[in-house]
């Protein structure tokens, strides 16, 4: 019987992929037992998912075996779902077992928030999953498949409307400016016919970026087709489509993706955790406060930035950070060192507009636009996979051919 | 002003194509004008539409554009739709235009024959032409998407339902057996969850074949998980389902497609022609009875065999036999000479089974199973291919690569 502690690492995103596989480096297997549990044997690209939905990428690409990045001999891999978690019995309940553990890692990822919009839960499409993204991409080419046989068929059935210009919704305009051509093409479809309508209700869409990022970012979207609507209010969903504005006006679609809010996993609040604005805040070193055994990571967490004690922005980029900062923390505590406190180093972000546009900041206020964007974003997309899966990934996976 | 004989074909599937092709070979430009009418700018190919229908062949390798094939400043390319044929004033009425004619040759093709099974028109998807299928394809796999985004999804939303064990049927079959386990791979599905289920009211599938060709073909799709229930008479087909057999059975399904009948354009009796079981019995000459400026061919018209007194079976290999004989015909009027009489040359036909496997009969009762089935089927589509625009576009189209 094992009496080494054992950790357990809850979900294989980004932030529970890196720390387990830090665990792996930092520990040696007479030190701990390692168990990463996730609801699918694989891994996937979750700033890739826009790419999915629009149907602009090989989904092969965005999928990760896990197995092929953790070595299931080091770390026990359980597939399955995680229902609730028994901090007192310091035991996560799955579907299909109970689970004890001596250290907890929570790294379950986002789900959609609505804010409550009326309809939207019901007939909103949202980018979330992997399955729910191939989903959406089904969804848009049947649209244009059944116009085409359908000779009383709306126009209105063939436009897309997408809630929310955040990073998710623009960069998802973005794909679709470059895949409703090619639809319109396959199918004998006039162009004009299939719109793209993005719906924010602030004064501007991302609104984290500067304005003349911002102005670039609108005016490509614009010129490729996509109509943008900024200070426009959804007030509800329907199945026909979004009421906006004053006069509830009527925007009818096809297909409508809401991509407006997301929120830390719901299991955070089934558990007993206090939320707020749908995330728990943690201690600086990651771990929850009266909880010196569990740690919360990416987008369940808030990280408080204590030079303006503001929450840093949940991101991917951070939440490969965070797992940096577990993953010593977890070795601090088993070797009774001290523990580290996070601090976001921040890389830049860089805004894809399909595959040969986009607009970011980097390091030093570098301000990028265009084709030099587009590579910079397919250069940070790349790093990650190296970061995960070392030069074999990236060689599979990823997006620049280095030759 | 032109004094030109004006010959008219419309369509331009295996019939029209291969005609106009013919005249334009036979014929001086200074001896007639040639006006060829689609309603599409492609022409595609109607026998291997079941591939599309189930996604395993690239759809830009079924479609041919027709300016490709057919010298614009030799003939003139009208697309549009027929709406009728106005034989007293030689007009054909097209949706945008009128045309008058000299020489008409209808060679419309079929239009799905449901013998008015209660729902089947409503319900049902047809492989009726290029726009059917692709929907048909969109609607399979967007099932397999829905079905993991909804958990409470019945498994019978997988359920793909053919009705007819005829060749379009069978051939159809033959490809689900392998898109199927495709779809159940990528998107997660158990393969067991997902069936394939033919029904055939006669008491066996492929009528016309030999009985070991049958069963050949039968154990095959059956021992790749396709279920065959011959002697099953279907009495409706609701939103739901086929109901089936003397208990009014439910057989529940996501997807019904029906390929159990065809009958020529619709056409034909709107413009006056006398109809037979759902086309036109023309003379061996391949000319209407009381109009000699008028010939009907393809999948529109019955062409009696003399030996037996029974119509040759319409198929595209007899379409494109045909096209040669109405060519001719056309030339030998114009050059005031005796017309041939239509005798159908029997290559044999071979069925498709996936890509790998297949039967049927060739030359002197010669029969083949399984890859050569399939490798000679290839064969006879990359001959047609060749007869219709030469090397070129059998490099371009074919299935079978020479190098």
């Amino acid at each position: 019987m094992s009496t080494k502690p054992r950790i357990v690492v809850l979900g294989a995103g980004y932030a529970g992929m890196m720390t387990t596989k830090k665990l792996m480096k930092k520990l040696s297997p007479e030190e701990a037992e390692i168990i990463l549990v996730n609801k699918h044997n694989y891994h996937y690209q979750t700033t890739w998912l826009h790419e999915v939905a629009a149907g602009t990428i090989n989904q092969n690409q965005v999928r990760i075996m896990i197995k092929d990045i953790i070595n299931p001999n080091r770390v026990r891999l359980i597939y399955d779902t995680v229902v609730n978690i028994d901090k007192e019995n310091k035991t996560v309940i799955l579907e299909n077992s109970e689970l004890t553990y001596d250290y907890l890692v929570i790294a379950l990822g986002y789900e959609t928030n609505t804010f409550g919009i009326k309809g939207m839960e019901k007939h909103a499409f949202f980018i979330e999953d992997f399955e729910s993204c191939q989903l959406i991409r089904e969804h848009i080419e049947y649209q244009f498949a059944k116009f085409k046989n359908d000779p009383e068929a709306d126009e209105s059935s063939l436009t897309i409307l997408v809630g929310g210009g955040g990073f998710t919704g623009i960069e998802f305009v973005g794909e679709l400016v470059e895949k409703v051509p090619k639809l319109c093409k396959k199918y004998d479809i006039d162009r004009g016919k299939a719109k793209i309508i993005n719906v924010e209700a602030a004064p501007s869409i991302l609104p984290t970026f500067d304005k003349d990022l911002v102005d670039y970012g609108r005016k490509s979207l614009q010129e490729r087709g996509a109509e943008i609507l900024e200070g426009t209010r959804i007030n509800e969903c329907t199945e026909e489509g979004f009421l906006v504005g004053d006069n509830n006006e009527l925007i009818k679609a096809g297909t409508i993706v809401w991509t407006g809010g997301v929120k830390g996993s719901s299991i955070l609040g089934k558990a007993g955790f206090e939320i707020t604005k749908g995330r728990v805040t943690v201690n600086n070193d990651l771990r929850v406060a009266g909880h010196d055994n569990i740690f919360i990571l990416g987008d369940c967490a808030w990280v408080m930035n204590k030079e303006d004690n503001r929450p840093y922005p949940p991101t991917a980029q951070a939440a490969m950070q965070h797992a940096s900062t577990c993953a010593n923390n977890i070795r601090a505590i088993l070797h009774n060192e001290p523990l580290e406190e996070f601090v976001f180093s921040d890389k830049g972000t860089v805004a894809s507009l399909g595959v040969t546009d986009g607009m970011g900041k980097v390091i030093k206020d570098t301000k990028l636009f265009g084709k030099p964007a587009a590579a910079m974003k397919k250069v940070v997309d790349d790093r990650y996979l190296f970061l995960l899966g070392g030069l074999k990934l990236l060689l599979k996976k990823g997006k620049v051919r280095p030759f």
